[in-house]
């Protein structure tokens, strides 16, 4: 019997929801970016479109480059995290594959901490800045997932590469997302 | 001036050679599955279609599920290292996020040690072993590429997850593949 071909082709999509966001023009201060993210996160539990997190890119001009959410379940890919899915959606729009390469300076909101996965995927991206609003410890004390293994000084470990990072921005409007989708029972999308 | 909407829908593939390769109906044992992941890290040099870096994923029965190369410059994604594409090549093949779940069995053989993002991915993939070809010290002797920051115990934490890790499988071959990409003056596609 003929070996099948591996598959060559990948399609990711955010959710038809996203289409209809109406965006602000400019999201200046780091409480409105984070506050983004959270919203998308929500947006996300509400409509059923995946994992309760939420994540957006801004320029330096403070504008949307690009949004995310998590489409593990839906899509079938544990790569669709929100982070990874703004980080690739962001790179495709400028085309280049670091986004501050060779300029600008962009920023990166996240309504939870990067698991071990986007974390990674946070030193190749091109950011300068990494505005968080839960933390890990509250995403697994109020949702069923984990964090994965990190670097012991995972700040310090992104400082060092130029992405400073900033915590605990609206981390109770965070929570109440992560609160509110593990209330519902979890892995539903 | 309206808003343009942020980009909704990611297309990624791999090099257009990948249809043509002829694969075995089954890659039985380590040094096969690395063999292969390192002759597709060749021929992505050779072809001018990305880094220096292969992998493919095998199921219980020694069979192909996935390929995967880099194609960061091609495609402009920092996401797109070898292991990335052959995780979500296989999950949307499977359709399933966690390869493993709810069975099988299933191996990654990597030309080279994952990067700090591979490395995040591959604790959520679904892959019960990891196989390595070249050292992360050997991938930045040869190249000019960054592994970036590791948990400290990098394997334990990956064995504690149920993830088998086997390393320096064919490591003078796969250093091979990273020294005629060095010596072609690096950052190319």
């Amino acid at each position: 019997m003929a070996t099948m071909p591996p598959p060559l082709q990948l399609h990711l999509t955010l959710p038809v929801w996203v289409h209809d966001l109406e965006l602000a023009a400019a999201y200046p201060g780091d409480e409105a970016k984070v506050a983004l993210a959270i919203d998308l996160a929500r947006r996300n539990v509400d409509a059923r479109s995946g994992g309760p997190f939420g994540a957006a890119i801004f320029d330096g001009n403070d504008r949307v480059v690009s949004v995310g959410v998590n489409r593990v379940l839906p899509q079938s890919c544990s790569v669709a995290h929100a982070e990874n899915m703004a980080y690739m959606l962001a790179q495709q729009r400028l085309q280049r594959s670091r986004l501050n390469v060779p300029d600008g300076a962009f920023t990166i909101a996240t309504s939870a901490q990067p698991c071990c996965q986007c974390y990674g995927a946070t030193v190749w991206a091109g950011v300068d800045r990494l505005l968080i609003g839960a933390r890990s410890e509250d995403v697994m004390r109020l949702t069923e997932f984990d964090e994965g293994p990190l670097p012991a000084d995972w700040t310090g470990e992104l400082e060092r590469r130029g992405i400073a990072v900033a915590r605990d921005i609206l981390r109770d409007e965070a929570c109440a997302v992560l609160a509110s989708y593990g209330e519902q029972g979890g892995t539903f999308y």
